[in-house]
Protein backbone atom coordinates (compact mmCIF):
# COMPACT_ATOMS: atom_id res chain seq x y z
CA UNK A 1 0.00 0.00 0.00
CA UNK A 2 1.28 3.60 -0.57
CA UNK A 3 1.74 6.50 2.23
CA UNK A 4 -1.60 6.64 4.02
CA UNK A 5 -3.11 10.66 3.27
CA UNK A 6 -2.31 12.93 6.51
CA UNK A 7 -4.35 15.28 8.03
CA UNK A 8 -3.53 18.00 6.34
CA UNK A 9 -1.87 18.80 2.98
CA UNK A 10 1.07 21.26 2.03
CA UNK A 11 -0.13 23.83 -0.01
CA UNK A 12 1.24 27.40 -1.74
CA UNK A 13 -1.27 30.60 -1.60
CA UNK A 14 -1.66 33.68 -2.22
CA UNK A 15 -2.33 36.20 0.68
CA UNK A 16 -3.69 39.73 -0.98
CA UNK A 17 -3.37 42.33 1.82
CA UNK A 18 -2.42 46.51 1.65
CA UNK A 19 -2.67 46.30 -2.37
CA UNK A 20 -0.07 43.85 -2.74
CA UNK A 21 -0.12 39.87 -2.74
CA UNK A 22 2.69 37.70 -1.94
CA UNK A 23 3.25 33.75 -1.76
CA UNK A 24 3.66 31.78 0.99
CA UNK A 25 3.14 28.01 2.19
CA UNK A 26 0.27 27.06 3.52
CA UNK A 27 -1.45 23.84 5.06
CA UNK A 28 -4.99 22.84 3.82
CA UNK A 29 -7.36 20.72 6.12
CA UNK A 30 -7.66 17.33 4.02
CA UNK A 31 -10.47 15.93 2.78
CA UNK A 32 -10.93 12.86 1.39
CA UNK A 33 -14.22 10.58 0.30
CA UNK A 34 -14.31 7.64 2.84
CA UNK A 35 -16.59 4.38 1.46
CA UNK A 36 -17.96 2.41 4.92
CA UNK A 37 -18.55 -1.30 3.83
CA UNK A 38 -20.36 -3.88 5.80
CA UNK A 39 -19.57 -7.58 5.86
CA UNK A 40 -21.63 -10.36 7.54
CA UNK A 41 -21.64 -13.99 6.65
CA UNK A 42 -20.09 -13.98 3.27
CA UNK A 43 -22.52 -10.59 2.37
CA UNK A 44 -20.81 -7.50 1.90
CA UNK A 45 -22.46 -4.25 0.70
CA UNK A 46 -21.56 -0.68 0.60
CA UNK A 47 -23.54 1.67 2.87
CA UNK A 48 -22.35 5.12 3.09
CA UNK A 49 -19.49 7.30 1.90
CA UNK A 50 -18.62 10.50 3.37
CA UNK A 51 -15.77 13.65 2.89
CA UNK A 52 -13.94 13.37 6.08
CA UNK A 53 -10.89 13.87 6.95
CA UNK A 54 -8.32 11.02 7.01
CA UNK A 55 -7.34 9.46 10.26
CA UNK A 56 -9.25 7.14 13.05
CA UNK A 57 -11.20 5.98 9.99
CA UNK A 58 -11.81 2.53 11.84
CA UNK A 59 -13.56 4.91 14.81
CA UNK A 60 -15.33 7.11 12.34
CA UNK A 61 -16.97 3.65 11.00
CA UNK A 62 -17.80 2.46 14.00
CA UNK A 63 -18.88 5.61 15.74
CA UNK A 64 -21.26 5.91 12.22
CA UNK A 65 -22.61 2.64 12.50
CA UNK A 66 -23.76 3.24 16.40
CA UNK A 67 -25.06 6.33 15.37
CA UNK A 68 -27.10 4.83 12.70
CA UNK A 69 -28.74 1.74 14.59
CA UNK A 70 -26.33 -0.63 12.33
CA UNK A 71 -24.82 -1.57 15.58
CA UNK A 72 -25.20 -0.99 19.64
CA UNK A 73 -22.26 -2.72 21.40
CA UNK A 74 -18.90 -3.61 20.33
CA UNK A 75 -19.17 -7.11 20.24
CA UNK A 76 -20.88 -6.91 17.71
CA UNK A 77 -18.07 -6.15 15.53
CA UNK A 78 -15.42 -8.79 14.39
CA UNK A 79 -12.73 -6.66 12.92
CA UNK A 80 -12.27 -3.07 10.63
CA UNK A 81 -9.70 -3.24 8.06
CA UNK A 82 -8.49 -1.03 5.01
CA UNK A 83 -9.33 -2.32 1.76
CA UNK A 84 -6.69 -4.80 0.47
CA UNK A 85 -8.27 -5.24 -3.16
CA UNK A 86 -5.24 -5.01 -5.44
CA UNK A 87 -7.54 -3.81 -7.75
CA UNK A 88 -8.02 -0.70 -5.80
CA UNK A 89 -5.15 1.42 -6.36
CA UNK A 90 -2.80 2.55 -3.34
CA UNK A 91 -4.27 5.71 -1.55
CA UNK A 92 -7.18 4.73 -2.32
CA UNK A 93 -7.39 1.74 -0.66
CA UNK A 94 -7.00 3.91 2.49
CA UNK A 95 -11.04 5.55 1.34
CA UNK A 96 -12.12 1.88 1.76
CA UNK A 97 -13.03 0.74 5.44
CA UNK A 98 -14.71 -2.81 5.71
CA UNK A 99 -16.54 -4.03 8.53
CA UNK A 100 -16.94 -6.94 9.64
CA UNK A 101 -19.86 -7.86 11.54
CA UNK A 102 -20.27 -10.77 13.81
CA UNK A 103 -23.83 -12.42 12.63
CA UNK A 104 -24.88 -14.94 9.53
CA UNK A 105 -25.82 -12.31 7.37
CA UNK A 106 -26.13 -8.52 6.38
CA UNK A 107 -28.49 -6.83 8.95
CA UNK A 108 -32.28 -5.19 6.99
CA UNK A 109 -30.47 -2.11 5.46
CA UNK A 110 -33.56 -1.20 3.92
CA UNK A 111 -35.22 1.03 6.16
CA UNK A 112 -32.03 2.73 7.14
CA UNK A 113 -31.26 3.32 3.20
CA UNK A 114 -34.02 5.83 3.33
CA UNK A 115 -32.01 7.74 6.00
CA UNK A 116 -28.89 7.80 4.46
CA UNK A 117 -30.32 9.53 1.67
CA UNK A 118 -29.17 13.21 2.88
CA UNK A 119 -27.18 15.01 2.28
CA UNK A 120 -26.18 17.14 5.41
CA UNK A 121 -27.59 14.57 8.13
CA UNK A 122 -28.81 11.45 9.05
CA UNK A 123 -32.41 12.99 7.22
CA UNK A 124 -34.83 10.83 9.38
CA UNK A 125 -37.98 12.98 9.48
CA UNK A 126 -39.19 15.05 12.85
CA UNK A 127 -41.66 13.63 14.97
CA UNK A 128 -41.19 10.08 13.62
CA UNK A 129 -37.14 10.43 14.13
CA UNK A 130 -38.40 11.25 17.84
CA UNK A 131 -40.20 8.17 17.66
CA UNK A 132 -37.92 5.47 16.03
CA UNK A 133 -34.74 7.42 18.67
CA UNK A 134 -37.11 6.39 21.80
CA UNK A 135 -37.39 3.16 20.66
CA UNK A 136 -33.61 2.40 20.74
CA UNK A 137 -32.86 4.71 24.07
CA UNK A 138 -35.92 3.85 26.04
CA UNK A 139 -34.51 4.91 29.12
CA UNK A 140 -34.03 8.58 29.79
CA UNK A 141 -30.21 9.32 30.25
CA UNK A 142 -29.25 9.21 33.64
CA UNK A 143 -29.26 11.40 36.65
CA UNK A 144 -25.93 13.68 37.25
CA UNK A 145 -23.03 14.41 36.81
CA UNK A 146 -23.42 17.91 38.51
CA UNK A 147 -20.67 20.29 36.90
CA UNK A 148 -19.68 23.26 38.11
CA UNK A 149 -19.89 26.52 36.12
CA UNK A 150 -16.41 26.96 36.21
CA UNK A 151 -15.67 23.51 34.74
CA UNK A 152 -17.72 24.65 31.85
CA UNK A 153 -16.49 27.54 31.33
CA UNK A 154 -12.86 26.36 30.93
CA UNK A 155 -13.64 23.89 28.63
CA UNK A 156 -13.23 25.90 25.33
CA UNK A 157 -9.56 26.72 25.96
CA UNK A 158 -8.45 23.31 27.04
CA UNK A 159 -10.24 22.45 23.72
CA UNK A 160 -8.30 25.28 21.73
CA UNK A 161 -5.29 24.29 23.56
CA UNK A 162 -5.40 20.91 22.04
CA UNK A 163 -6.68 21.85 18.76
CA UNK A 164 -3.87 24.18 18.46
CA UNK A 165 -1.59 21.14 18.54
CA UNK A 166 -3.00 19.86 15.95
CA UNK A 167 -4.54 21.70 13.28
CA UNK A 168 -2.61 24.23 11.37
CA UNK A 169 -5.06 24.65 8.75
CA UNK A 170 -7.49 26.32 10.69
CA UNK A 171 -10.40 23.95 8.44
CA UNK A 172 -10.94 21.07 11.19
CA UNK A 173 -14.52 21.33 13.77
CA UNK A 174 -13.43 18.95 16.53
CA UNK A 175 -15.30 17.11 19.54
CA UNK A 176 -13.69 16.28 22.63
CA UNK A 177 -14.88 14.40 25.72
CA UNK A 178 -14.27 15.80 28.92
CA UNK A 179 -14.61 14.38 32.18
CA UNK A 180 -17.05 16.04 35.20
CA UNK A 181 -13.89 17.74 36.53
CA UNK A 182 -13.24 19.29 33.41
CA UNK A 183 -10.40 16.87 31.99
CA UNK A 184 -9.63 16.39 28.25
CA UNK A 185 -9.86 12.78 27.52
CA UNK A 186 -10.00 12.73 23.97
CA UNK A 187 -10.30 15.08 20.96
CA UNK A 188 -11.15 14.17 17.26
CA UNK A 189 -11.21 16.38 14.29
CA UNK A 190 -12.67 16.68 10.66
CA UNK A 191 -13.59 19.01 8.10
CA UNK A 192 -17.16 17.31 9.05
CA UNK A 193 -18.81 18.08 12.46
CA UNK A 194 -20.57 14.84 12.32
CA UNK A 195 -17.44 13.00 11.37
CA UNK A 196 -15.55 14.42 14.27
CA UNK A 197 -18.29 13.21 16.91
CA UNK A 198 -18.26 10.08 15.22
CA UNK A 199 -15.04 9.68 15.60
CA UNK A 200 -15.35 10.61 18.68
CA UNK A 201 -17.82 7.98 19.90
CA UNK A 202 -16.12 5.40 17.87
CA UNK A 203 -13.15 5.69 20.22
CA UNK A 204 -15.38 4.99 23.23
CA UNK A 205 -17.29 2.54 21.79
CA UNK A 206 -14.14 0.91 20.56
CA UNK A 207 -12.36 1.08 23.70
CA UNK A 208 -15.14 -0.31 25.96
CA UNK A 209 -16.16 3.29 27.02
CA UNK A 210 -19.98 3.62 25.89
CA UNK A 211 -22.35 4.45 27.18
CA UNK A 212 -20.73 7.75 27.97
CA UNK A 213 -22.04 8.07 31.76
CA UNK A 214 -20.65 11.12 34.06
CA UNK A 215 -19.17 12.47 30.51
CA UNK A 216 -19.15 16.27 28.76
CA UNK A 217 -19.28 15.99 24.79
CA UNK A 218 -17.87 19.62 23.56
CA UNK A 219 -17.90 20.60 19.91
CA UNK A 220 -16.49 23.52 18.26
CA UNK A 221 -19.40 24.60 16.35
CA UNK A 222 -23.04 24.64 16.61
CA UNK A 223 -25.24 21.82 17.87
CA UNK A 224 -27.78 20.38 15.08
CA UNK A 225 -30.21 17.33 15.46
CA UNK A 226 -28.09 15.05 14.19
CA UNK A 227 -25.36 15.49 16.57
CA UNK A 228 -27.70 15.27 19.29
CA UNK A 229 -28.91 12.48 18.54
CA UNK A 230 -25.48 10.81 18.21
CA UNK A 231 -25.21 12.08 21.77
CA UNK A 232 -28.46 10.57 22.93
CA UNK A 233 -27.16 7.10 21.24
CA UNK A 234 -23.67 7.20 23.37
CA UNK A 235 -25.38 7.68 26.39
CA UNK A 236 -23.85 11.32 27.13
CA UNK A 237 -25.49 12.98 29.96
CA UNK A 238 -24.23 16.39 28.51
CA UNK A 239 -23.55 18.21 25.25
CA UNK A 240 -21.80 21.89 25.09
CA UNK A 241 -21.85 23.55 21.98
CA UNK A 242 -19.57 26.45 21.21
CA UNK A 243 -22.20 27.53 18.90
CA UNK A 244 -25.81 27.47 18.55
CA UNK A 245 -28.31 24.93 19.11
CA UNK A 246 -31.02 24.01 16.50
CA UNK A 247 -34.76 23.89 17.41
CA UNK A 248 -34.73 20.12 16.82
CA UNK A 249 -31.37 19.90 18.73
CA UNK A 250 -33.18 21.31 21.96
CA UNK A 251 -36.64 19.24 20.96
CA UNK A 252 -34.00 15.93 21.14
CA UNK A 253 -32.17 17.16 24.40
CA UNK A 254 -35.56 17.75 25.80
CA UNK A 255 -37.26 13.95 24.70
CA UNK A 256 -34.11 12.47 26.23
CA UNK A 257 -33.24 14.35 29.37
CA UNK A 258 -29.87 15.67 28.01
CA UNK A 259 -28.16 18.61 29.03
CA UNK A 260 -27.95 21.04 25.90
CA UNK A 261 -25.24 23.88 26.51
CA UNK A 262 -24.37 26.32 23.33
CA UNK A 263 -22.57 29.77 23.02
CA UNK A 264 -20.00 28.15 25.19
CA UNK A 265 -17.68 31.35 26.27
CA UNK A 266 -14.92 32.29 28.79
CA UNK A 267 -17.57 33.84 30.95
CA UNK A 268 -21.03 32.54 30.16
CA UNK A 269 -22.71 30.04 28.81
CA UNK A 270 -26.94 29.04 27.76
CA UNK A 271 -28.59 25.88 29.04
CA UNK A 272 -31.15 24.87 26.42
CA UNK A 273 -32.31 21.87 28.40
CA UNK A 274 -31.32 20.02 31.62
CA UNK A 275 -30.28 22.46 33.87
CA UNK A 276 -30.49 20.24 36.94
CA UNK A 277 -26.83 19.01 35.72
CA UNK A 278 -25.36 22.68 36.43
CA UNK A 279 -24.17 22.46 39.57
CA UNK A 280 -25.79 26.01 41.47
CA UNK A 281 -26.48 27.40 44.27
CA UNK A 282 -28.47 30.28 43.69
CA UNK A 283 -30.73 29.31 41.04
CA UNK B 1 -52.74 24.28 5.90
CA UNK B 2 -51.32 24.44 9.07
CA UNK B 3 -48.94 27.58 10.24
CA UNK B 4 -46.15 27.61 7.67
CA UNK B 5 -43.24 26.90 9.98
CA UNK B 6 -40.58 29.90 9.81
CA UNK B 7 -36.66 30.20 10.01
CA UNK B 8 -36.76 30.73 13.88
CA UNK B 9 -38.39 29.45 17.16
CA UNK B 10 -38.94 31.06 20.16
CA UNK B 11 -37.41 29.27 23.12
CA UNK B 12 -36.77 30.03 27.07
CA UNK B 13 -33.25 29.75 27.97
CA UNK B 14 -31.18 29.78 30.95
CA UNK B 15 -28.23 32.41 31.11
CA UNK B 16 -25.38 31.20 33.64
CA UNK B 17 -23.18 33.84 33.98
CA UNK B 18 -20.97 35.17 37.07
CA UNK B 19 -22.33 32.52 39.47
CA UNK B 20 -25.69 32.83 38.84
CA UNK B 21 -28.22 31.95 35.95
CA UNK B 22 -30.92 33.90 34.97
CA UNK B 23 -34.40 32.93 32.75
CA UNK B 24 -34.72 34.60 29.35
CA UNK B 25 -36.11 34.42 25.87
CA UNK B 26 -34.46 33.57 23.31
CA UNK B 27 -34.79 32.51 20.07
CA UNK B 28 -33.51 29.17 17.99
CA UNK B 29 -32.72 28.72 14.31
CA UNK B 30 -35.18 26.29 13.14
CA UNK B 31 -33.78 22.85 11.79
CA UNK B 32 -37.02 20.77 10.05
CA UNK B 33 -36.67 17.76 8.09
CA UNK B 34 -37.64 18.47 4.11
CA UNK B 35 -38.13 15.50 1.87
CA UNK B 36 -37.40 16.19 -2.35
CA UNK B 37 -39.70 14.22 -4.44
CA UNK B 38 -39.54 13.84 -7.90
CA UNK B 39 -42.42 13.38 -10.22
CA UNK B 40 -42.40 12.72 -13.70
CA UNK B 41 -44.61 11.15 -16.22
CA UNK B 42 -47.00 9.55 -13.35
CA UNK B 43 -43.84 8.27 -11.37
CA UNK B 44 -43.22 9.28 -8.53
CA UNK B 45 -40.07 8.85 -6.30
CA UNK B 46 -38.41 10.43 -2.95
CA UNK B 47 -34.92 11.48 -3.31
CA UNK B 48 -33.80 12.98 -0.49
CA UNK B 49 -34.17 14.36 3.08
CA UNK B 50 -31.98 16.83 4.59
CA UNK B 51 -32.64 19.10 8.12
CA UNK B 52 -32.81 22.40 6.89
CA UNK B 53 -34.48 25.28 8.20
CA UNK B 54 -37.75 26.35 6.92
CA UNK B 55 -37.47 28.90 4.36
CA UNK B 56 -36.83 29.15 0.48
CA UNK B 57 -37.90 25.20 0.34
CA UNK B 58 -38.47 25.25 -3.84
CA UNK B 59 -35.08 27.13 -4.09
CA UNK B 60 -33.80 24.49 -1.68
CA UNK B 61 -35.49 21.78 -3.70
CA UNK B 62 -34.16 22.93 -7.28
CA UNK B 63 -30.52 23.82 -6.14
CA UNK B 64 -30.12 20.28 -4.88
CA UNK B 65 -31.57 18.83 -8.05
CA UNK B 66 -28.92 21.08 -10.70
CA UNK B 67 -25.97 20.30 -7.66
CA UNK B 68 -26.68 16.20 -7.98
CA UNK B 69 -27.17 16.70 -12.03
CA UNK B 70 -30.73 15.57 -11.71
CA UNK B 71 -31.30 18.33 -13.85
CA UNK B 72 -29.47 20.96 -16.05
CA UNK B 73 -31.73 23.74 -16.94
CA UNK B 74 -34.84 25.32 -15.60
CA UNK B 75 -37.69 24.32 -18.14
CA UNK B 76 -36.62 21.09 -17.01
CA UNK B 77 -38.53 21.73 -14.45
CA UNK B 78 -43.21 22.47 -14.92
CA UNK B 79 -44.00 22.94 -11.31
CA UNK B 80 -42.46 23.05 -7.43
CA UNK B 81 -45.15 22.38 -4.81
CA UNK B 82 -45.70 21.43 -1.14
CA UNK B 83 -47.34 18.13 -0.42
CA UNK B 84 -51.14 18.54 -0.13
CA UNK B 85 -51.97 14.95 0.81
CA UNK B 86 -54.83 14.98 3.24
CA UNK B 87 -53.12 11.78 4.84
CA UNK B 88 -50.32 13.99 5.69
CA UNK B 89 -50.43 16.60 8.43
CA UNK B 90 -50.68 20.04 8.75
CA UNK B 91 -47.35 21.35 9.64
CA UNK B 92 -45.47 18.14 7.77
CA UNK B 93 -46.86 18.90 4.58
CA UNK B 94 -44.34 21.94 4.17
CA UNK B 95 -41.81 19.48 5.05
CA UNK B 96 -42.46 17.60 1.98
CA UNK B 97 -41.74 18.92 -1.81
CA UNK B 98 -42.54 17.77 -4.87
CA UNK B 99 -40.83 19.10 -8.10
CA UNK B 100 -42.16 17.65 -11.37
CA UNK B 101 -40.08 17.44 -14.40
CA UNK B 102 -41.34 17.60 -18.06
CA UNK B 103 -40.21 14.57 -19.29
CA UNK B 104 -41.79 11.18 -19.77
CA UNK B 105 -40.28 9.36 -17.18
CA UNK B 106 -38.31 9.69 -13.90
CA UNK B 107 -34.05 9.79 -14.70
CA UNK B 108 -31.91 7.00 -13.91
CA UNK B 109 -31.40 7.42 -9.84
CA UNK B 110 -29.55 4.53 -9.38
CA UNK B 111 -26.37 5.99 -10.30
CA UNK B 112 -27.60 9.11 -8.25
CA UNK B 113 -28.46 6.87 -4.95
CA UNK B 114 -24.85 5.88 -4.39
CA UNK B 115 -24.13 9.65 -4.10
CA UNK B 116 -26.94 10.17 -1.98
CA UNK B 117 -25.76 7.45 0.66
CA UNK B 118 -24.00 10.03 2.58
CA UNK B 119 -24.19 11.72 5.71
CA UNK B 120 -22.56 15.24 5.13
CA UNK B 121 -21.58 15.53 1.34
CA UNK B 122 -22.53 14.58 -2.12
CA UNK B 123 -20.70 11.63 -1.30
CA UNK B 124 -18.65 11.13 -4.52
CA UNK B 125 -15.33 9.74 -4.44
CA UNK B 126 -12.53 12.07 -4.75
CA UNK B 127 -10.63 11.41 -8.10
CA UNK B 128 -13.84 9.74 -10.06
CA UNK B 129 -15.75 12.47 -8.89
CA UNK B 130 -13.45 15.12 -10.40
CA UNK B 131 -13.94 12.70 -13.79
CA UNK B 132 -17.59 12.71 -13.39
CA UNK B 133 -17.93 16.77 -12.82
CA UNK B 134 -15.98 17.12 -15.96
CA UNK B 135 -18.29 15.64 -17.90
CA UNK B 136 -21.15 17.77 -17.03
CA UNK B 137 -18.92 20.74 -16.63
CA UNK B 138 -16.90 20.44 -19.55
CA UNK B 139 -15.70 23.37 -20.48
CA UNK B 140 -13.51 25.81 -18.15
CA UNK B 141 -15.35 28.19 -16.36
CA UNK B 142 -15.07 31.79 -18.50
CA UNK B 143 -12.42 34.20 -18.05
CA UNK B 144 -13.23 37.64 -15.47
CA UNK B 145 -14.60 39.30 -13.45
CA UNK B 146 -11.21 40.52 -12.21
CA UNK B 147 -12.28 41.83 -9.24
CA UNK B 148 -10.80 44.58 -6.96
CA UNK B 149 -9.10 43.29 -3.79
CA UNK B 150 -11.00 46.37 -1.68
CA UNK B 151 -14.11 44.85 -3.04
CA UNK B 152 -13.61 41.45 -1.92
CA UNK B 153 -12.34 42.84 1.56
CA UNK B 154 -15.71 44.35 1.79
CA UNK B 155 -18.12 41.44 1.18
CA UNK B 156 -17.73 40.05 4.99
CA UNK B 157 -19.20 43.18 6.24
CA UNK B 158 -22.03 43.75 3.70
CA UNK B 159 -22.86 39.71 4.45
CA UNK B 160 -22.86 40.66 8.15
CA UNK B 161 -25.19 43.51 7.98
CA UNK B 162 -27.59 41.41 5.79
CA UNK B 163 -27.64 38.59 8.10
CA UNK B 164 -27.96 41.00 11.14
CA UNK B 165 -31.90 41.59 9.76
CA UNK B 166 -32.77 37.68 9.56
CA UNK B 167 -30.92 35.84 12.09
CA UNK B 168 -31.51 36.70 15.91
CA UNK B 169 -30.61 33.14 16.57
CA UNK B 170 -26.83 33.60 15.56
CA UNK B 171 -26.98 29.72 14.31
CA UNK B 172 -27.47 29.90 10.80
CA UNK B 173 -24.73 29.75 7.81
CA UNK B 174 -25.41 32.28 5.06
CA UNK B 175 -24.55 31.87 1.30
CA UNK B 176 -24.65 35.29 -0.84
CA UNK B 177 -24.18 36.65 -4.64
CA UNK B 178 -22.62 39.51 -5.36
CA UNK B 179 -21.98 41.31 -8.37
CA UNK B 180 -18.03 42.24 -9.32
CA UNK B 181 -18.78 45.78 -8.13
CA UNK B 182 -19.57 44.09 -4.20
CA UNK B 183 -22.87 44.63 -4.69
CA UNK B 184 -25.54 42.05 -2.42
CA UNK B 185 -27.71 40.53 -5.00
CA UNK B 186 -29.61 38.06 -2.72
CA UNK B 187 -28.52 36.01 0.56
CA UNK B 188 -29.75 32.68 1.75
CA UNK B 189 -29.80 30.91 5.51
CA UNK B 190 -29.80 27.97 6.64
CA UNK B 191 -28.64 25.80 9.46
CA UNK B 192 -26.87 23.57 6.74
CA UNK B 193 -23.95 25.74 4.85
CA UNK B 194 -24.91 23.20 1.47
CA UNK B 195 -28.83 23.99 1.66
CA UNK B 196 -27.86 27.78 2.06
CA UNK B 197 -25.84 27.36 -0.88
CA UNK B 198 -28.84 25.05 -2.79
CA UNK B 199 -30.93 27.63 -1.77
CA UNK B 200 -28.85 30.51 -3.48
CA UNK B 201 -28.33 29.05 -6.86
CA UNK B 202 -32.09 27.77 -6.85
CA UNK B 203 -33.22 31.27 -6.35
CA UNK B 204 -30.71 31.84 -9.44
CA UNK B 205 -31.56 29.00 -11.56
CA UNK B 206 -35.75 29.26 -11.15
CA UNK B 207 -35.13 33.18 -12.11
CA UNK B 208 -33.78 32.57 -14.96
CA UNK B 209 -29.97 33.81 -13.59
CA UNK B 210 -27.67 31.02 -14.27
CA UNK B 211 -24.70 30.64 -15.28
CA UNK B 212 -23.58 32.75 -12.22
CA UNK B 213 -21.14 34.68 -15.21
CA UNK B 214 -19.50 37.54 -13.31
CA UNK B 215 -20.45 36.71 -9.47
CA UNK B 216 -19.05 36.13 -6.86
CA UNK B 217 -20.58 33.64 -4.16
CA UNK B 218 -19.65 34.28 -0.65
CA UNK B 219 -20.33 31.55 1.83
CA UNK B 220 -20.22 32.23 5.76
CA UNK B 221 -18.18 29.38 7.19
CA UNK B 222 -15.90 26.94 5.62
CA UNK B 223 -15.27 25.88 1.67
CA UNK B 224 -15.85 22.30 1.41
CA UNK B 225 -15.36 20.11 -1.76
CA UNK B 226 -19.45 19.68 -2.10
CA UNK B 227 -19.98 23.95 -2.08
CA UNK B 228 -17.10 24.31 -4.66
CA UNK B 229 -18.75 21.74 -6.86
CA UNK B 230 -21.82 23.27 -6.64
CA UNK B 231 -20.67 26.38 -7.77
CA UNK B 232 -18.36 24.93 -10.65
CA UNK B 233 -21.99 23.57 -11.86
CA UNK B 234 -23.67 26.79 -11.33
CA UNK B 235 -21.01 28.25 -13.27
CA UNK B 236 -19.82 30.49 -10.87
CA UNK B 237 -16.28 32.33 -11.42
CA UNK B 238 -15.35 33.16 -7.72
CA UNK B 239 -16.03 31.17 -4.55
CA UNK B 240 -15.22 33.28 -1.11
CA UNK B 241 -15.41 31.80 2.08
CA UNK B 242 -14.99 33.69 5.24
CA UNK B 243 -13.13 30.88 7.10
CA UNK B 244 -10.49 27.97 5.74
CA UNK B 245 -10.97 25.92 2.40
CA UNK B 246 -10.32 22.13 2.26
CA UNK B 247 -8.41 20.30 0.25
CA UNK B 248 -10.68 18.94 -1.82
CA UNK B 249 -12.48 22.66 -2.64
CA UNK B 250 -8.69 24.20 -3.53
CA UNK B 251 -8.52 20.65 -5.93
CA UNK B 252 -11.99 21.30 -7.72
CA UNK B 253 -11.05 24.92 -8.21
CA UNK B 254 -8.16 23.99 -9.62
CA UNK B 255 -9.52 21.68 -11.65
CA UNK B 256 -12.36 23.54 -13.50
CA UNK B 257 -10.27 27.35 -13.54
CA UNK B 258 -12.13 28.88 -10.78
CA UNK B 259 -11.34 31.26 -8.39
CA UNK B 260 -11.49 30.31 -4.62
CA UNK B 261 -10.80 32.80 -1.90
CA UNK B 262 -10.67 32.35 1.70
CA UNK B 263 -10.11 33.38 5.27
CA UNK B 264 -11.64 36.95 3.64
CA UNK B 265 -11.40 39.54 6.49
CA UNK B 266 -11.55 43.29 7.01
CA UNK B 267 -7.88 43.63 6.31
CA UNK B 268 -6.69 40.94 3.95
CA UNK B 269 -7.37 37.33 2.11
CA UNK B 270 -5.60 34.23 0.61
CA UNK B 271 -6.13 32.93 -2.93
CA UNK B 272 -5.93 29.73 -3.13
CA UNK B 273 -6.83 29.07 -6.92
CA UNK B 274 -7.48 31.72 -10.31
CA UNK B 275 -5.69 34.72 -8.83
CA UNK B 276 -6.21 36.21 -12.04
CA UNK B 277 -9.59 37.36 -10.88
CA UNK B 278 -7.97 39.29 -8.59
CA UNK B 279 -7.18 42.98 -9.94
CA UNK B 280 -4.39 43.54 -9.15
CA UNK B 281 -0.91 46.23 -10.38
CA UNK B 282 1.93 44.78 -8.40
CA UNK B 283 1.77 41.13 -8.31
Amino acid sequence: MTERPGKSVKARVWTVEGGGARRRRDVLAAEEPLEIRLSAGGQRQSVAITMRTPGADFELAAGFLLGEGVIAARDEISSIAYCTDPDVDGAQQYNIVTVELRRPGLPDLAALNRHWTVTSACGVCGKASLAALQIRCPAPLPDGPAVDPATILGLPASLRAAQAQFDLSGGLHAAALFDAAGRLLALREDVGRHNALDKLIGWALLGGGLPLRDRIVLVSGRASYELAQKCVVAGAPILAAISAPSSLAVEVAQSFGMSLLGFVREARFNVYAGIERVAMENR
